[in-house]
């Protein structure tokens, strides 16, 4: 993998995190801000390899420029996600979040949701992928639990199955139509 | 304006930080990183605020809790209005990206783009209320420029006009449909 690609993973993972974070508050939801903790060790593990392979590159190509940018945003990602973990670290911490809080975040005009896919739902046994879930309704799924398991930054390649609970992020208008969606009421994107 | 709101605004404006700062990294724009610098300081306004608001609350009504959680998440999202901020210093510093780094940023699974609108496109002249663009097709309007001026964090009050340039963040299956919306090639959201 490049340092590019290395760093938008970074990037991608940071705003994950952001997301489950605010996930893990509104739900009082433990294991989501476990997961939040594990992705910032994941971070800051990709955080010290991309600043030695870009400053290995630099004196190797002797340009210094690329080294300075990709170093800039790197540092400013990995604070990103620092955030999002003591966001999470909020709800580790057993702090109950005063209901006022949990209500404004679900209020926002881009708010996060829970729905749980019933066997008749069209979205059960078919991939995102196949779906365009995001593209057709707005709504970005961005973790799935399955079982006891999680599956955190599901992929266009996750099939979706029945009984599984999605927490997607999207516009407030999206919200009711998820829901739908999820339960099979409605048979359309 | 209460606590739980003020909360929730600064949460909105550091996400709006967050999208901005990649747009100005990607459209190498300067105006726009000027807005993020912009924003930082209304956040930092904000966090005084909400500090010494919660606080007066918490002695007012004898109640520490909810002032203990309010500040801990105000603290975490000025931090990452913060580093966006540093993501956009990047740009009014003149460093100029290396190109894998904008690329990689448009081929994310979420990307940000620019449409231009046309007289024809359907988008003219409605609001993003009547549209429900961000629920219809998962693009997310960002900012406008209109003229030569910058209209950030539109509402669903705001109404596109022919000439907007928009930045819309979403899916990337979602990016080709919203340019054709915007040119006037495709009818129907």
């Amino acid at each position: 993998m490049g340092l590019g690609e290395k760093l938008i993973e970074m990037k991608n993972i940071s705003e994950l995190m952001i997301d489950l974070a605010y996930s893990s508050l509104i739900y009082d939801n433990r294991e989501i801000a476990e997961e939040v903790k594990y992705l910032e060790e994941k971070i800051d593990e990709s955080y010290n390899q991309i600043i030695d392979e870009s400053i290995r590159q630099a004196v190797e190509e002797k340009k210094p420029e690329t080294a300075g940018i990709i170093i800039r945003l790197a540092t400013s990602i990995e604070a990103i996600s620092d955030s999002a973990a003591q966001i999470g670290d909020v709800v580790l911490r057993n702090i109950k979040p005063h209901p006022i809080i949990r209500e404004s975040i679900k209020e926002s005009d881009i708010t996060i949701v829970l729905g749980v896919v019933k066997n008749s739902s069209i979205l059960a046994n078919r991939t995102l992928g196949e779906l365009n879930l995001a593209s057709e309704t707005g709504m970005w799924v961005i973790a799935i639990k399955r079982g006891g398991k999680w599956i955190f930054g599901p992929t266009e390649n996750t099939r979706i199955l029945p009984e599984d609970r999605l927490i997607a992020k999207g516009p407030i208008e999206g919200v009711e139509h998820f829901k739908r969606l999820c339960v099979g009421i409605d048979k359309k994107l």
